[in-house]
């Protein structure tokens, strides 16, 4: 018992864009890098009709041009020996068989069930899986945004999956959680005593959390239209980057007290009532406009968006969080598409010096900041003030890279890389647990209810801008403003 | 008057090493950088009868042969036109006519009399300079060290010298207080809101300053014998820098503002009795050794040292501080000649985190530090532990650069520039008044008595290495270690 057993990894809705653009060419990237143990095999499931042959066909194409110099014909050929297919239909129980025969006797090996899917499959898939008897108690369920679309539906997803999983073989997964950087803020917070004495009211002067992106809605129009970035992103990804900032220490960086102590966060925020939410939310929707020096068309002209659509695809608001830690702390969190550039950072801006001692013929002191860059490309950076060489006591804004991955010299993983090897050998800390998921429902229903009733539209914001100007105004009130603009 | 009035750069000891190693060379690159002045010109002044072409020659020669590359003979030509010299017995009245006449109307330009002297001479020079008319209330005197080698001769030197100059235009050069490294300390500590803080007893275990040394006695053993590495650094360099680490706020960088500051720090010492000394303090002498690969003679062997001389020429101690901010902190203080290496550099080591949350798997923790290295090179470093990038949490320490120095692309100033610069301008702010150096005396007085009525010898330590045994035992009593023991 003491060697390693075997592992399948299944991953349903096989041919789609995840599993293509992001799973296999991770799981390509870690055999590369002989972190995938040797008895691990991945099971490609979809509906269609193809042979395992096509199906590595179809994986190769696809690695190939997304892992560009990356690829590596000749490793290529021991990785995709690790590729079978079965076409299966979700709804469809007797054609699980063939994935039963393929998985063979589930006692010895463990699996991870993979639902890169709609989320009106989760149910069907999971049922399946246990009739089949294809779950054992080291099986795991890696389930993919969007879990739901307000408290009540996430609620059924997860009794439904619960049935057949337990909470500890569920991973809920937020990208966001993967990304170096992100690992890095908690490395930073947590591993040096320099840090957290600041991390707290008295030093830092509001937080800001931006997704930004540059795209439109592209080809998901259809399922965008009725879902909108609140839902899309805030209640997941800068939810949980808000926690991962605002966190008290947990004991240890175990799965359970990191989320219980994420979870105590997403519990303080401080409830929008639904008449405070035009105060304190800002929701936009683009119009015609530009990006990247091309003319592109307002949401309402996408193919696929409802004649005169009130979603939103842009959102700025204020979260408090009523804590003694962060108490009169604003943290400001922002997301659209069609933004002006692609960029998603954390900015901790901490307080002024309370006096300068440096006299009124001394440049003004900017306050410092640490800003925790994730895209386009991830970084983290303090920003002091230094003095400049020379004889006079001048001081300017310097920044300090504090991302490090030069000092290391070796590869810093891909998000999803991160995350599946956390699946594979059971390590559920950056993985999202369901008291945190229905928290964070919690907290944005009064939101989407109170948009819901109102008879304003979301305000216009010109396509290749960063959102309507009521967004400048929201920081703006109390005397903060966007990262960006300073 | 709002004309910027002639300035005279009058150089006492102007055939001596400092002037030619360290003055002419930090006056040529200000000269070079625009920074000094059409109409400031430059006297030295010695007992050698030689003529102003004489003077410029041998002025060439040391500053082509510390200046190196930085020489440039098309600069040098407009330089040298602004050397003058006179022969000069300083304790001959009637010799300082000519310099008088060299000088001129006093009362139209201002005059900077730096006395590069023995201290003995500080007396009648001043006295000359005053019965000549020489000394206006725009007149300005530069004291280097030795001033004196106890409290109470220190006290004549200052009586003396203050009969004829003002305390605001007495400016005591500590050149360590020059280096960027320690103005950007200050720049640290006061233009950033991060730092301050932390900056106390709560997340500050130790302090460490070592000031090491490795060439022997040299030419300087007939003053160093009389004088110890006590009176001839500690008392002074060291805590100043001390002084500088650990004073609180400052209103201004005004000079009276931050030396207010320091003499708190230099009278909230606490004070080492007699009885204590052998605890707190190490005092120790080199023998015989190797010195970067050579064999060297050990400190008794040196020519001009008496025999059986008692002399230390290495000082390890334990200074506390009695202030809320300090209280419990000990700052270990060392010097000494014939060291490992050449080595300046203040550490300030931050408390280890109160508890790893990263687990009984991960590397233990290192605490942060930042260290400011004045000697070889300056820097600015702060320690801290990251991420190491890759699929675990394990944390790495790395080192950040927070000397800021490339960022600005300026040439740093050598401390011997920047302070004649201030005392150009008039601004005393590195400049040690005189309670300070009082102060400071009066703290070290006893560690001097009880040596000297001790039986015991200084402890003997092989030259090339880090002083006696009994140095490393110093902090270890409290469980600290010197830095580059790490």
């Amino acid at each position: 018992m003491s060697e390693q057993p075997g592992q399948d990894v299944v991953l349903f809705g096989g041919t789609g864009d995840l599993v293509m653009r992001k799973l296999l060419p991770a799981l390509y990237h870690l055999h590369c890098d002989d972190m995938l143990g040797a008895d691990v095999s991945i099971i490609g499931i979809a509906r269609e009709s193809i042979d395992t042959a096509h199906y590595r066909e179809i994986a190769r194409e696809h690695c190939q041009r997304f892992l560009k110099a990356d690829f590596d014909a000749s490793r290529w050929q021991a990785f995709e020996a690790r590729i079978q297919y079965r076409a299966l239909d979700a709804l469809d129980a007797a054609s699980f068989g063939a994935l039963a025969e393929c998985l063979g006797d589930v006692a010895r090996r463990s699996q991870v069930y993979y639902l890169s899917t709609a989320p009106v499959l989760f149910t069907a898939i999971c049922r399946h899986l246990h009739e089949h008897g294809l779950i054992t108690p080291a099986s795991r369920v890696v389930l993919e945004k969007p879990l739901g679309h307000d408290l009540a539906s996430s609620r059924e997803i997860n009794d439904e999956v619960g049935r057949y999983f337990g909470e500890r073989q569920i991973y809920r997964i937020d990208h966001y959680l993967g990304k170096e950087s992100v690992q890095n803020l908690l490395a930073l917070r947590f591993g040096n005593a320099l840090f957290e004495p600041l991390w707290r009211r008295e030093w830092i002067s509001d937080v800001q959390i931006t997704v930004a992106e540059q795209i439109g809605v592209e080809a998901r129009a259809g399922f965008y239209d009725k879902t909108g970035a609140l839902r899309d992103m805030v209640q997941n990804h800068l939810l949980q980057l808000l926690c991962i900032v605002a966190m008290e220490p947990p004991a240890s960086i175990d799965a359970d007290a990191v989320r219980d102590e994420k979870l105590k966060i997403l519990r303080a925020l401080r409830p929008i009532a639904e008449a405070e939410v035009p105060l304190r939310t800002v929701r936009g929707q683009y119009r015609a406009g530009a990006s990247g020096g091309q003319p592109v068309p307002g949401y309402l002209d996408e193919p696929g968006v409802g004649a005169g659509s009130r979603t939103e695809t842009f959102v700025a608001l204020q979260a408090n969080i009523d804590t003694w830690r962060w108490a009169g702390v604003p943290f400001y969190l922002r997301t659209g598409k069609r933004m002006q550039e692609r960029l998603a950072e954390i900015v901790i801006n901490f307080r002024a010096v309370p006096h300068s001692i440096f006299g009124k013929g001394a440049a003004p002191l900017r306050n410092n900041r640490l800003v925790i860059t994730m895209q386009p490309e991830e970084s983290v950076k303090l920003h002091l003030q230094a003095k400049r060489p020379g004889d006079e006591m001048q001081l300017n804004p310097v920044s300090l890279d504090l991302d490090f991955a030069e000092s290391f010299q070796t590869r810093r993983l891909e998000a999803y890389e991160r995350l599946l090897m956390d699946v594979m050998r059971g390590n559920l800390t950056l993985f999202v647990r369901r008291d945190e998921q229905e928290a964070a429902w919690k907290w944005v229903e009064p939101i989407l209810s109170s948009w819901h009733k109102s008879a304003d539209a979301p305000k216009p914001y010109t396509a290749g801008t960063w959102g309507p100007a009521a967004s400048t105004a929201l920081p703006g009130r109390e005397g903060f403003h966007w990262h960006e603009e300073l």
